[in-house]
């Protein structure tokens, strides 16, 4: 199927959407109070803004490491972060605190554009030296991002010219011509990054370097190899082995699977969604959409996550999706909801949003803690004692459990949910000249136009704990267009009103579609039924063979210690067994769990040794009530075990 | 209990046993005419033997590798293998063979006694100067149990008065003297070497040396602390983390669990044992048992395997049993063989023969392909395409399936496995003044001697296959003894006749004990019932909930996809299905197998994305008949999936 890239919708941007309640308008409250404040602080502390201030006295720690290499990226999301919430939620003080920052970078930019907290002061001589594994594209990136979200919210262009001239000074020194490299980011970022400020400046070379760097990845002689062979490094002594680690071991169009590092992958697939849109590259729409049939049909966990390993941080083979060790990293989860995001602006499905919505509302919103102050890297779908994903140790002895923490060695997850959630309003709605697509549902106001005529949406829902959503049009003359509204993958029958009289509409690619002459006043009313489902994992998935996982609505659920007590590998849901959704308002102000009756298969007493003849060991079946509670609120209260998939009887 | 170490029994020397054939004896022919060959070739091949050399033309590599430091190890158990064969199984050739390569290490011996083929020749500087990492004391133990065992061979004193030598050198450098280091090893093995020396020679200064490495383990302030200030480096810089991992976090005598580095520890509780037998240090013994219940009770596979985690190749915490990652090497197998042996000498209880039995069976036999050429160094309970146990990584490319190999960088376990093959017979019986303790059946025949009178005990069985075994005594005049017949912790009833009269006899301590006056001629039958047992795990093994093993007699069983197709996770045994042992006489020269009526569980077709409702998949329970092998036989046949623990339905 050839795409009709011309007319693809286009996402409607935050600035547009107004949360009014729910759960994406408290978890932003959150990330307002607590996340952002946090994040500074962070990058306070550690000596992340101190290296912007190239104070020599204050220098950052002297022995290398790549870590401090990308530390550029921190600042970068988080002022990409306060860039969203800024334009939705205007701050004094801290559009303030931003412009100091800024004004630090900016200070830091050296005379011919080069930008770098470490390579631009501490080794020179080491620019552009190792684009494989030192990330001076991949800060790039993220301070693009972050520029041009400021630019957007603020109207102030100091950053965005900063960050221009950046992009322009990486523009002369890679690309086919005499005396370029030809390198291309060994942390894919700055690809997804140019076609944004392209986008914003409408300079066509942005976009071009970033086509530029797609198109040359992996091509023969390797550049990886090359820049190896100039520091005097064997390529084969490359840590990782493989350059699957970096998407890198073949040309893009040649590539058919998601493999190694899963956040440098979906940065990687995300950009090139964005040029195969901007460039109507009808062979880089078939790469993008083969990568993502095999990243979401054999290397996803039912949360959204990616990657089972910590080994490369990242993909291992099809089906291999053990719970226990899953990395799962939290930044996985987001390159995925942005890669989603893009994909349906290709090709406009909901089965893209299906994906979107849920990692967004399971391995997302999981990476931080309620209080918005602590954070998850990995986040595994069974948790016990002694047990983390980042290493199995003797000696582990310091804390048994695995739980979020207040910042990382390496923290980019942190300001990749910050930035995330600031900008959720942003992945409501996209439109075309005639249709307005709804993908996401929480209380909001949204201001779109059709033709010229100003349109007010207003959404009221308690969604995800109720599948009921309201619709009220608000428009001051007659508006023709079409609202098409989301039929997640996971409702199995819905009901929709118009005005109260029903409309019997089948789904078309995952949308209802309602054509219609809105009027002021018009109401719709969408009922997607969420009961209570228990999921079955594809019969290649061996770890979860035998189980079932709960989910209602996009929302995965999971057994937590606190609840059912200990050992849950020996907790069995029966097949019969009732399952009940009901809202619990104390419950991390007010969440829907899920309670049923289960059986613990345990022995009532054990005879000896390990392992004993089955006849001789006498199982209680006892049955419990179990209680179950939304996957991303795990590890909120007392430590304990944790679990997703839980034994089907 | 105080333990009346002075009349512990005695283990009967392998020379007394006489293997007339059955699974040993075919195991040991293997040995002889394959491994024992092949782990030559290797020595001969890697450089191991011009290492003794010391030629200076074919050194070996020269970059520094901790690995070559423990090189003189492999010849040593390749000597004590040589040994133990040569002993029951006379060979001029390989006696040749042998005696030039104990010329080698003769003339590779220091003038001051130290033999060290890394040490002795390219670091003399660093001799004794990291005993924590650099396994000079480990070839040490292991060169003098191959001299000790050759020399009970052969009777030549060459080789042991090399060790002798070296021994002397070692308790020269090392004690609480003036001018001493107060040193041990970093990796246990000598230890209970030099208790063999010890008993061999009848010089105390070998056991006293013995018992002060193990009393001054773990002492403060610690030595490895000590040494690593001495070369100048951080004790805190340590890889491992802990001295956990070898074993010196406390004194012996406070430690109370087994940690670690899994070989590590069972060579020196062997070691422990043995100190503690020879020295009658009651406290020593309660250590003995205290770490060997630990040890069992909560970090032991149903296999006999130790040590799930790769990254110390050890113990990680209680219940820890995963296995698909399972290292469970098979080095840790047979030390835990050696540790129960000498357990059982403390304490002449069955429950630590049982433990034995289970090592060999199943994790200690599947060290060594079928052909005797082809090695395990980790030795999962579940095998998966890509997965191994050593890692878990996107490259994975090569060969799909994880295989024995005909040699490791690290070959420790090739010549262990030939070394306790060899010496299989030596584990059968132990005597007291006046009983005869039988521990393992295989078809054989042993003399023995009570109160001077010879007597000749032969076995007739098909053991591990079928649990009757027939004896007959042979003795030129009555002889008065108990027979002592262990009577496994696995079976669950059993008959016993004498000469045809039934004897119903309680077991004590795991022994049928017949007291009597033994007339040539005269006939005992023991039949072990032998059923098909579905094995329950203890329930705090997460890994194992809600699975089962199936274990016949001592042999614990696994499906192979070769002959129960792929997928093995989605297979469960009903609990109503009976379960059957029958003979297959084609199969690795014939070996029991069961088989009985299982379901295959999976959905006949799967609609889609990776996570289904379960009421949209239409599982299909497709009744087969499923065949179980031998776990130790796995991976000899056409490759893929390998499981033990099986759902139960």
């Amino acid at each position: 199927m050839v795409i009709e890239v011309s007319s693809s919708p286009k996402p409607v941007y935050l600035d547009h959407v107004e949360l009014t309640g729910g759960l994406w308008q408290e978890r932003q409250a959150t990330n307002r109070s607590r996340t952002i404040p946090a994040i500074h602080h962070q990058l306070e502390t550690t000596g992340r803004l101190d290296a912007w201030r190239m104070d020599p006295n204050r220098e950052r720690p002297k022995h290398r490491s790549v870590i401090y290499m990308f530390w550029d990226s921190d600042t970068g999301k988080w002022l990409e972060a306060v860039a969203y919430s800024l334009h939705t939620h205007p701050d004094p003080e801290l559009e303030k605190q931003a412009d100091g920052i800024i004004s630090l970078i900016e200070k830091a930019q050296k005379p011919d554009g080069y930008l770098n907290t470490w390579f631009g002061n501490l080794e020179p001589e080491n620019r552009w030296r190792n684009l494989r594994d030192w990330h001076e594209m991949y800060n790039a990136g993220h301070l693009i991002e972050g520029a041009v979200a400021y630019y957007k919210a603020t109207g102030k262009r100091t950053i965005l010219d900063v960050l221009s001239r950046f992009a322009d000074h990486i523009d002369s020194r890679f690309g086919p011509g005499d005396g370029q490299k030809r390198g291309y980011p060994g942390h894919p970022e700055l690809e997804l990054a140019l076609v944004k400020l392209y986008r914003e400046t409408g300079d066509a070379r942005y976009l071009n370097l970033s086509k530029y760097f797609i198109d040359e990845r992996g091509q023969e002689p390797n550049y990886f190899d090359i820049e190896s062979r100039e520091r005097g490094e064997d390529p084969a002594d490359f840590w990782a082995q493989t350059y699957r680690y970096c998407q890198a071991h073949k040309p893009i169009r040649e590539q058919t699977e998601a493999t190694g590092h899963a956040v440098r992958a979906c940065y990687l697939y995300a950009g090139i969604a964005d040029v195969a849109l901007e460039t109507q590259d009808q062979e880089l729409v078939e790469v993008s959409r083969r990568l993502w049939d095999d990243l979401t049909s054999h290397q996803m966990y039912i949360t959204g996550g990616l990657g089972p390993a910590h080994s490369n941080e990242g993909f291992t083979f099809a089906y291999d999706l053990p719970n226990e060790t899953a990395y799962a990293e939290t930044c996985a989860a987001i390159s995925l909801a942005f890669c989603a995001h893009r994909m349906f602006h290709l090709d406009p499905n909901g089965r893209y949003i299906d994906v979107m919505e849920r990692a967004l509302y399971n391995n997302v919103l999981s990476g931080a803690s309620y209080e918005g102050d602590h954070f998850f890297y990995a986040n595994p779908l069974t948790s016990y004692p002694n047990v983390n994903p980042y290493e199995h140790w003797s000696g582990i002895t310091s804390d048994r459990h695995y739980r979020r923490q207040a910042w990382y060695f390496c923290p980019c997850c942190p300001p990749n949910w910050a930035r995330i959630v600031a900008s959720i309003g942003g992945y409501f709605y996209s439109t075309t000249a005639d249709r307005l697509y709804v993908h996401l549902y929480n209380r909001n106001q949204a201001d779109f136009a059709f033709g010229g005529k100003a349109v007010r949406l207003e959404q009221q829902t308690d969604y995800p704990w109720d599948g009921t959503v309201q619709f009220s049009v608000g428009a001051e003359t007659p508006v023709e267009f079409e609202l098409a509204l989301r039929i997640p993958g996971w409702c199995r029958s819905f009901t929709l009103e118009v005005n109260g009289v029903p409309q019997p509409i089948t789904p078309v690619n995952g949308y209802a579609v309602i054509a219609r002459r809105w009027e002021n006043g018009d109401r719709v009313k969408l009922v997607l039924d969420m009961p209570v489902e228990r999921v079955a994992p594809h019969p290649e998935i061996r770890e979860d063979a035998g189980h079932i996982a709960l989910q209602r609505g996009p929302v995965v659920y999971c057994l937590e210690e606190v609840d059912n007590g200990p050992r849950l590998a020996n907790i069995a849901i029966p097949s019969e067994s009732q399952l009940q959704a009901s809202f619990d308002a104390d419950l991390f102000g007010g969440v829907s769990i899920i309670t049923g009756d289960a059986v613990r298969a345990e022995p009532s007493s054990w005879p000896g040794e390990l392992y004993q003849p089955l006849s001789v060991v006498q199982y209680s079946r006892s049955p419990f009530r179990f209680k179950a509670i939304p996957y991303y609120l795990w590890a909120n209260r007392e430590p304990g075990e944790m679990r997703v998939w839980i034994r089907e009887w």
